[in-house]
C-alpha cells in the first residue's frame, strides 16, 4: 500500500512497456534470467496468450475439476480440448493415484499446481516427466507462492532446460491484491516476445509494476504467511473434519470440503445466520452440489466459520449419493 | 485522486467482471445502454479484439500515418492492410481534400478522429457514408474529449443504428492518467458478449474502475480542459509559426509539426540546452525526420517551449526535401 501510493504520480505517464523495473525484481527473486519473464495483467491475461499457442496443438488435456478461466481462454482460440477427471474421493488426497497422461502426438498439457479447486501438489518429477511428452506444458503456478520455498514443486528452474514449458505465477493471491492484476509468464523469450506483439504494449497498470516491485522484496510478510498458514490450515481441517465433514487434504489458502448435504442449503443457512459466505462448488460440474471450497484464515476467523457451521449442520437433512450433476 | 485513495481497500477483492457501476456510468454521460459499453485494460485492450474481428475481413483499410498500435493489433491477428496515405502538407488541414475511401466487398475500416499524429478531425458525415460501404468500421475517438460536446463529431449516437460500427474511447488521455489503463468500447452487444468471452474477465483493475467513475462526473475539470485547450493551442500554433515551423491546425491536445531541419538534431540539441524532449515521428515511416509533434500544455509551458526553439531553430541547417525516408 506504501508503494502504491508513493506512486501514484506515475498514472500520468503511459506504463514502460518493457516492464524493466519489475522483470528485474522478479528476475532477483527467482534467479531466472529477465528475458524469460513477461508481466501480464493478472495471471490469467497470460493465460489468454498461453491458450493461444496451445489452441494450434491438436488437442489440449485438462484435468478437471479445473479452474473455469481455462475453459473461456481455451474456448477463446477454438481449442480441442480432452479431460481427465482427477480424483476427489472426500478426504483423500488429490494426487494420490496419479497415473501418468498419456498425449498422443502434437498435444498440449494446462496443468495447475497447486490445484484448484482440491489444493492438491503434484510432484515435479511427475510433470517432469510430461515435458517429454508433450508439445507445450504450461504450468499456472498461481498458488505455489503459499507453500516455503523448501516445500514448493515450482518447475521454474527448468524453465531454462525446456522450450516448450511455461509458467504462469500470479502476484495478487499470495500478496492478497487481486483488484491490481499483476502476474507473469516464465517462458522461452521468444514465446515471450510472441506474446508481446499480439497484445497491447501497456498492458501493466503502473501502481501493479510498483505494488509488484515492493511485495517482492517484503520478506517479513512472506515468512509470516508460511508460518500462518500451515496451524490455520490444521486447525480449519481438524475442525471441519470434526463436524463431519470432509476436507480434501491441500496445500494452499483453501479447502475444498465434501458434505453430506446440500451445499446450496448450507450456503444460504449459513449466510442468513451468521453473515458468513462459503463458494459453493455449482461451477465446477463435476462437483456440484455435494462440495464447498472455504478460505484459510485466522484462527479467530476460522473458529468464527466452524462454530456457525456446527449450529446450522444439523438442521440440514443429510443425503445419500455424492450429489455430482 | 481522491477516488483512488478511497478504493485502495477495495483491491483485496477481484474486480467485478461486469464493470457495473463503471458501465453504468459511462452509460448516464453518453445516453448510451449499459448494455452497448465494454470497458477495458486501456482502449488498446479493446483495439486488440476490434482487430480480431476486423482480421476476419477481406482487408482492412487504414489511413497512415496512423498511430503504430494499429499494426500491432492488426498484425497480432494476421489481418490483411490496405494502406492510404492521408494528405500531411505542411500547414494544412489534414481532411482538407477528403475523398471518400472506396471499400470493395467484405472490407473493414479502422479510422482514428480526431486523427493521431495529425490531429484533424473529420466530419461525422463522412465516416457515416463509409458506414454503408464497410462491412466493419472502427473509429478510435481516444481524444474526442478534447472538444467540447457541441464541436466533436463523434459516432456515439450511431451505434445503435449501425451493427457494423464500434467506438473504442479512452478514459486515460483527457484525464492524464495513461498509467492507470482504462478505456471502453461502445459496439452491439453481441459483438461485445464475445469479446468478453475471448478476454479474461478481470481486466479493469479496481482503481481504474473507482477513477473512471469518478472522472465522469467532475465537470469542472472538464470544463476546465476545454476553456485552456483552444487559447493555449492557438499560442502554440501562432508561436511556432513565427519561428518558421508549419504546425497542421489540429483539434487535440497535440500538434503535427513540420520543420525546415532534421528533427532528430533539433530534438538532441533541444534536450541538451533546455531538458525539453519533443516527440519524434521517426516511428511514422511516412513523416520521417522532418516532423515532430508537440504536446500543448499551459501557456507558460508552451511560451518556454517557443523560447527554446527561438535558441536552438537558427544553429540548425535549413534542408531541402521533406525529409521522409
Amino acid at each position: 500500500m506504501a508503494a502504491i501510493k508513493c506512486h501514484l504520480g506515475d498514472l500520468s505517464a503511459y506504463p514502460d512497456p518493457a516492464s524493466t523495473a519489475l522483470r528485474q525484481a522478479i528476475s532477483e527473486f527467482h534467479q531466472v534470467s529477465a528475458d524469460w519473464i513477461l508481466p501480464g495483467n493478472g495471471s490469467a491475461e497470460l493465460l489468454t496468450w498461453a491458450c493461444r499457442d496451445l489452441a494450434q496443438l491438436r488437442a489440449t488435456h485438462v484435468l478437471v475439476p479445473a479452474f473455469s478461466d481455462y475453459h473461456r481462454a481455451l474456448t477463446a482460440f477454438s481449442a480441442v480440448v480432452q479431460v481427465h477427471a482427477l480424483n476427489v474421493e472426500p478426504g483423500l488426497p488429490t494426487f494420490q493415484d496419479w497415473q501418468p497422461l498419456l498425449s498422443g502426438p502434437n498435444a498440449g498439457l494446462l496443468f495447475n499446481n497447486p490445484h484448484n479447486p482440491t489444493g492438491g501438489l503434484l510432484g515435479r518429477e511427475y510433470l517432469l516427466a510430461c515435458l517429454d511428452q508433450f508439445e507445450l506444458v504450461v504450468v499456472d503456478e498461481a498458488f505455489m507462492d503459499f507453500l516455503p520455498v523448501s516445500d514448493q514443486q515450482s518447475l521454474l528452474d527448468e524453465v531454462i532446460n525446456h522450450q516448450n514449458l511455461v509458467i504462469l505465477r500470479s502476484q495478487t493471491k499470495f500478496y492478497s491484491l487481486p483488484g491490481l492484476r499483476l502476474g507473469y509468464a516464465v517462458a522461452h523469450p521468444d514465446r515471450l516476445a510472441r506474446w508481446q506483439r499480439w497484445r497491447d504494449p501497456w498492458s501493466v497498470n503502473a501502481l501493479a509494476t510498483a505494488a509488484g516491485t515492493a511485495v517482492l522484496r517484503d520478506q517479513a510478510f512472506q515468512q509470516r504467511t508460511w508460518d500462518w498458514l500451515p496451524p490455520a490450515r490444521a486447525q480449519l481441517f481438524t475442525g471441519l473434519q470434526q463436524l463431519g465433514l470432509q476436507p480434501l487434504p491441500g496445500v494452499a489458502n483453501y479447502l475444498l470440503v465434501a458434505a453430506p448435504c446440500s451445499v446450496t442449503a448450507l450456503q444460504q443457512l449459513l449466510m442468513q445466520e451468521a453473515r458468513i459466505l462459503i463458494r459453493d462448488c455449482i461451477s465446477f460440474p463435476e462437483l456440484g452440489d455435494r462440495y464447498f471450497r472455504v478460505a484459510v484464515r485466522t484462527l479467530a476467523e476460522n473458529q468464527q466459520l466452524l462454530q456457525a457451521l456446527a449450529a446450522v449442520l444439523p438442521r440440514l437433512p443429510r443425503l445419500s449419493g455424492d450429489g455430482r450433476t
